[in-house]
Order: C-alpha cells, then structure tokens, then sequence
C-alpha cells in the first residue's frame, strides 16, 4: 500500500490500527497538477472544484473524519454536528470548520429570593436532576463569590448576608460603586483579582451579579473571560435591567469614551427575578425601565400598549410592588406586564441571540439615542434617552403613513403617562442626521430603522428620505417642544 | 375575548391585528392555585407539569413564539433553530433559551503570502462570493490594522509594508514585544486603544496578528472583545502556533500569575498559514512545535508518528522549507506533516471549540506540564515542557500494559530524533501528584488522562492508580535521567 494512499484517506477509520510497511521517504507528490497562475489568488478558495465535506464520528474517545454530509449515528459511534470542509489548490488546503455551539440560558421570575428557605440563589440555576440532588445531598458548604452594587449593597446586603450565613455558604460579597462611569475594564479586572484570590470551581461555583444594568454587563464580562467562560448568575434591581439587561446575553464596558465598547454575547447561566427590588428604586427610573417595555409594547405587542397606556400611573404608583393575586381576585398589571416585557424580548433575542442579524426590532429607540444620550450625559437616563428617540420616531412613521394622527397621539399621551420625555432640545436635526450617518455605516450600508406599523407592530424600513425625516422633525419640534399635547 | 386569554396565548400569530376591547384592568387571575409549599423551592422548576416549548417563526421582520418542537418552515416565515421552554409556578415563570450559534473559520495553507499578487492577505477570508466580487470591484481602499510581534517586525516589516503600499492599502502597522511575560490584558488594551484610534469596519475590515502565540492569543481576544466581536486573522511564524494556536479558537492573556487565566473561545475568522516564516525560527524553537506535532502523532496518527521517527532530522535541518514539491518528484515531509498536524487536530477541536466536553485527547502532554512549566519558567519552552510530559505519560502507559517495551522505546527515540529533553529533574513525583490533583478538581472529579494505547492511537483514563503511577516514574527516572537511552 503507497503511504501516500493513507495520508490523503484520512477518512479511513482504521489507519491506526493498518500497520505501515513502507518507507515514508518514497512519499510520492499528490494528482493535484501545479498551476502558477492560480496560486496566489484567493480565488482559487472559491472555485472549489475538489471541496470534500466531512462529518465528524467518535470511536472510544477519538473523533475522525468520514467524508459525506450526512453520516448516520450508529454502532461506530457518535456524530458531531460540525462539518469540515476541505478544498486543495497547488498552494496548500483550505479547510472550513462549522460547528455550531448551543447556548442555554434560564431567566426565573421568582419571588423572596432573599428568604433562606428559598433555594433559588443557590442552586437555581442547575438544570440536571441528578446534579441538583447530588449538590443537595452532598455536606460540603456551598461557595459563593457575589458581587453587589454599592447602593444596593447598603439597602439590601444585610439581607444577603443573612440568607448566605443561614445557608452556610461560603462567600464573599464585593460592593462596587457600579455607575456609568466606572462602567470599565478596571473594574473588570478588579473583580477578577477578588475572585482569583477567593478561587472558585470553574464548573459549579457560579459568580453572582446583584445590582442594575451596569453591575450586571461588569460581572458577565469579567465572568465571560475567567478560564474563557465562567457561569454567572443575574439579580436585576431595577425595572430596566429586570426586563432588559438580565434577559440577553450581552456582556460589556465602556471604552474610549464610547458605550459597551469592550463586551461579549455570553448569557448568565441563569438570571433570577424578584419584583421586590424595585420598591425601592425612585419614581424616575422606573419610567426609565418603563420605557424599554414600551419599546417591546409598540414593536409586538398591542395587549401591553394598551395595558401601559391605562395602567400606567398605577405601575409608578405602586413600584410593581402589588402581588400577583389583587384582593379582588385579579391578576395585577405588575406581573402580566413584565411577564409580556420578557416574553417578546425573548422572542427577539433568542433566534439572534449573537446579533448576527442586522434587522432586530429591539434597536427601534436605540439609533438616535446613543449619540443624545452621550451629548447631554448625565442629564438623561438610558430610557428616557430612547423613549425621545421612540417619541421622534413614531413621527417619522406617521409622515410616512405607516401609523394614523390617532395612533401617533396616544402613543405620545402613553409616553407622557409613563412620565417619559418625548422631546429634547438637544436633539437637534443635525444630530438625527449624523446618527443615522453612523447607522449606515455600521450596519453594511442599511439604515435598517424598525418603525410601528400600527399599535404593537412593526417592520424594518431602509428607504426613509432625507425628506419625510425632516418634515417629521418638524412637526414633533412644533407639537412637543411646546409641550401642546400635554 | 378575555383579556388574560390573549395575554397568556403569546403564540397567537396575529395577536397584533386583533383588537383589544376587552378593558385591561379586568385581566383576571390565571389557574394556577397558589401553593405556599412550592413556592421557596428551585425544584419547582424541575418538575415542570406545565412546561411548553416554543419554536420561533420569523413573519415580516417580527420573531413570533409557535407552540410545539417541530414547526415547519412555510409560508408563514422562516424557522428559528433557538427554542424557548416556558414552565410556570406560583411564584412566576420559567424560561429556559436553547439556542445555537454556528461559527465559522478557515484555516488555508498558502504560499508567497506577502507577494503583492497574492491576495489571501487581504481578501482570502472572505468566504461569500458576491461579497468578494463588490470589494475586487470597489475603488475604496481597504483598511487593514495589523499588529506584528516586533521580532517579527524586524525581520518581516518591510515586506509588510512592502505589501500593503503595492496594495494601496490604508494601514497601521503595530509592533509589541509578544513574550509570554508581556501576555496580559493591559496590552490587549493597548492594541485596542489603537485600534479605536485607527478606526475600523467591524464587519469588513478584520485585526491581522503576525506573529508567535502569545501574539494571536492577545490579538484574538482584543478582537473579540472588540465591540462584541470584530473578526480578526492570524498568520501564524513559528512551528508551534502554525498546526497548534492557528487551528482553534482559542485567545487568552496570562493573568494572577496563572497561564492564559483570561480568554474567550473566539476564533479568527480565518488562519493563513505560510511555511516560510518558518526558516527564521531558531533550530530550538522548531523542536518545541514539534513536540505538539507528536502529541497529535501519538493520539491519533501511525502515519504522523513513523515519519516524525524518520524524518524529524530532516525536518529541522530544512526548517519545514523544502517546497511541496522536491526535486525527485516526491512531496516532502514538511508539507505532509503539517497537513496531517493540522487534520488530526481540527477532527479533535471541531467538534468541541468551546472545549464542553472535558475529555479531550489534545490534552496529552499538558496534565503535568504546566506546573513544571511555571515551575522552571523561562528554563523550558512551551513544547520542550509538553514532551516532558508525554514522556512519563508513555511510561505510564507502558506500566499499565497500553504500550510495549518496543513501543515506548520507538517513541522515546523518536523524541530524542526530534531534539526535545525526555526527561527533567524539577518534574518531582510530588509535581505529578500536585498536578493530576488540581486536574481532578477542574475537570469535574474525573483525572481524564489521556494515554496512548498503541501507535498513533489513544484513549482516556480515569482509573490509573496511585501505585502504577510511582512504578512508572521510578522507571522514567532510571531510564531517561542518566540518559541510558541516548
């Protein structure tokens, strides 16, 4: 048998075990005939005349290539779901790996997540039965590595040391002072260093994150990069980040002056919501939570809009605090409402989960706002940011024919009963303008504007002209810069 | 209708068309009776009586929950692989996201890599050909960021630059002294601060690294840090990372004293490798990728191994510079021994990226070595420390009845052929034992130790006792200290 035979059938399932009898130095040159005008073209990648797809098998412990697509599982072993293909020029081989990584994450409406008897901090993010009964039964302290912000710290870490210590766990709980601006790398790195020196198991020592939006994306990075992927678990306590932040998968810091510059797509293992939280956060920034579900309201859901638009009041009033039961037998806004929030999030974030898709209706509130935001900081909140870019946006489609003068009225009277801005002076059309400039360029020359099309629904548009921007800039400066609606 | 119904029917798909007249504040309580029993227990979410899945149908750019495993694809809209499970409780809802995520990357042999007519540089990661098409066609010149190890810089820059003017490329050049001492976070900071200052596409114009692996580990996680993902390519120019650090997905920086402590599993969207680098690496340093080259030959590859036995001279005589074809008409080892390096090690990492799965055969000669590595650091190079390593482990298998006398001689022979140490004082039975400990505890509770059960074959073992362990290393130390095999 000719060497050569058996280095190119690297498919042959037994190569190991054929034993060699010929010399490797009468190695002979392959078939593939040498063209001199084709070798430095990165063409010759494409025209992949000779491209052979493998399927990967793993025989006792060892995966081997077997050329075809589509390879049955069977007595040889198991099948890998990721594909090699290999095309060969005079140059050398291209070989591209697919190989597709699955992703699982739980997000869990609970309630008193801080009450001992309640096993949720602890072992609610394990999935496997066996696993669950093998931690509960097993005498060795849990470990726990929590990270809170300072604020919430002072409001709730008694409580949390309480809970830890009637658990016996082991722990350490790290107050950080989690604002906009200490939103870096620094930070990061800092809480890495405490949870070197704590040491925790890779596999079963989940980092916890209790704090809002920017103590959770801190603590998702810094897990994300520990031994290249540590679990971490969310505990939202704001409105924004209980229906924001905690459901997807990003992670990230500021950089260069510039929002979540630095980050990954790696999700908690799991993110665990309790309502009770928000009784103390203040009345305006639950508008600004309020208004990221708005968003989810115009872009999905008609049932939620029509729920803010009447119940709003009453969700700042009572801070999402009224059980799930009312006296009188009926389910409460506070629950359906987040649950519809989380719901549609999920719906959008889950096919895409990597942002691989440009077109994503959660951007709608978030292409203007990010350079206002930036602009006028700190004067106004991430979600009032948006809710002004939503307020100018829901013009836009009006000028467009894409939402009635009665639709685009009571969705700004929502707003304004949501207590949200719908206008800024510093929202200038220049700024609009620029904006969308930015759009363009990083999203592969579309502009890719999500717009209501009606209560609750919406489309993608790339076509909006320089035109019906204006006169809609126009008119939301002439109707809402004086306030006339209101 | 009632309200509740439509609130709880999420997989209505036309939920947004239907009008709501029912008045929200009559949404009622849902059935599910209030148990205060469940309620603080995470088992609830375990015995899931009410679990639903959902498939995600994509209808007019809107992402719409489906009830049920199998939806087909239709004139509905297209199909999401991600699935969303709902399980409600008293105490709220449940959902878990199950979502795949397919990557993607090449690694391509080439030659003449920096001759301007050459365009794999610059265009051969680019895998869509109409893509491919628009940027040939374009007058806009590309923008390339490329960071050099400054070795390198010196010996290659000027071909870079070279390359890049010919091209018309708008570039910025990056030398960093790439050692293992400097492989930190604050220098993936560096990179990015510079290459936020440059100013990149971060779809369309990838980060090149040229370089060693320290230099392609920093520079792939900056780039996957990198607003959340920026492609970047390594051109590997040293043995050691053109069949090892090339070929997965793997980045990471040193951190807390701890080896590649920090990291993602992100990889480049495409390697080019090009084997003439290779002729200005030192003889010591071609040694040290060969050992990784073994490690591959001994787990997998007869073939691999018996010409690494006759061959490996030759191969670091003629620094892996002979061209693909010789003069005689036969193909050279050099170009058959990468590309089986490379095909044996894409079969063990494609079908695990994120290393899930914790028995890998890629982790022969890397049980041991990284303590006596940090141990004796900077006396051992990175492969000098992995033979050392698959050394004992050889008699470890030979001890255990896996390998003949004959076997393991052949390979301790094929070692020395290859020019790498067998054998080192400071790898203590007291550092085996360390390390197979630590290694149980990071690798959930089972040693996994792969060893070769034969000639270019292997498997995992976890129940290699304490006995056999010592039997073995009195006789690795009796044989291999004095250097009686010589």
């Amino acid at each position: 048998m000719h060497l050569m035979t058996l280095f190119n059938d690297a498919t042959n399932m037994e190569r190991a075990e054929e034993p060699l009898t010929v010399n490797p130095s009468e190695v002979r040159h392959p078939a593939v005939p040498y063209h001199p005008s084709l070798e430095n073209s990165a063409m010759e990648n494409l025209n992949r005349q000779k491209e052979t797809v493998f399927s990967l098998v793993q025989v006792k412990g060892t995966w081997k290539r077997k050329a075809g697509q589509n390879v049955k599982q069977g007595l040889k072993g198991r099948v890998s779901a990721a594909k090699i293909y290999e095309s060969s020029s005079s140059s050398g081989t291209t070989w591209t790996v697919v190989t597709p990584i699955t992703f699982t994450y739980t997000v869990t409406q609970t309630k008193n997540l801080l009450d001992p008897s309640n096993d949720t901090l602890l072992l609610g993010h394990i999935r496997d039965t066996q696993q669950l009964e093998a931690v509960r039964s097993s005498t060795k302290p849990l470990k726990r590595f929590i990270v809170m912000d300072e604020v919430v710290y002072n409001l709730y870490g008694s409580q949390v040391t309480d809970y830890l210590e009637a658990r016996h766990v082991l722990y350490r709980i790290l107050p950080l002072p989690t604002t906009e601006e200490n939103k870096s790398m620094e930070m990061a790195l800092k809480i890495l260093e405490e949870v070197h020196q704590f040491g925790i198991d890779r596999r079963t020592e989940p980092i916890i994150a209790i704090g809002g939006g920017v103590c959770l994306d801190i603590v998702g990075l810094a897990a994300s990069l520990y031994r290249r992927r540590t679990p971490y678990i969310r505990v939202p306590t704001t409105l924004l980040s209980y229906i924001d932040a905690s459901v997807g998968a990003k992670t990230g810091v500021n950089f260069a002056n510039c929002k979540n510059k630095l980050g990954t797509y790696i999700a908690p293992v799991a993110a665990f919501l309790d309502r009770s939280f928000i009784q103390t956060i203040p009345r305006r920034h639950i508008s600004n939570g309020l208004a990221e579900m708005l968003k989810m309201a115009l872009m999905k859901h008609r049932g939620l809009f029509e729920l803010l638009e009447m119940q709003g009041q009453f969700l700042l009033d009572s801070k999402f605090q009224s059980g799930m039961v009312l006296e009188d037998g009926h389910i409460d806004p506070a629950s359906v409402s987040t649950r519809v929030a989380i719901e549609t999030m999920l719906e959008e974030l889950a096919p895409n989960l990597w942002e691989d898709d440009l077109d994503r209706l959660v951007d709608f509130g978030h292409l203007i706002s990010p350079e206002l935001e930036m602009k006028v900081l700190p004067a106004l909140l991430h979600g009032e940011a948006v809710n002004i870019d939503m307020a100018y946006m829901v013009y836009v489609a009006c000028e467009m024919g894409l939402l009635s003068e009665q639709e685009k009225f009571r969705i700004v009277c929502c707003m304004l009963g949501l207590e949200l801005p719908v206008w800024h002076q510093d929202c200038t059309f220049a700024l609009v303008q620029k904006s969308l400039r930015d759009r363009l360029q990083h999203s592969g020359g579309l502009v890719r504007m999500p717009l209501p099309t009606g209560l609750g629904r919406a489309e993608i548009f790339n076509d909006t002209d320089e035109g019906t921007l204006f006169r809609a800039y126009e008119k939301w400066c002439d109707e809402l810069s004086t306030g006339s609606l209101r």
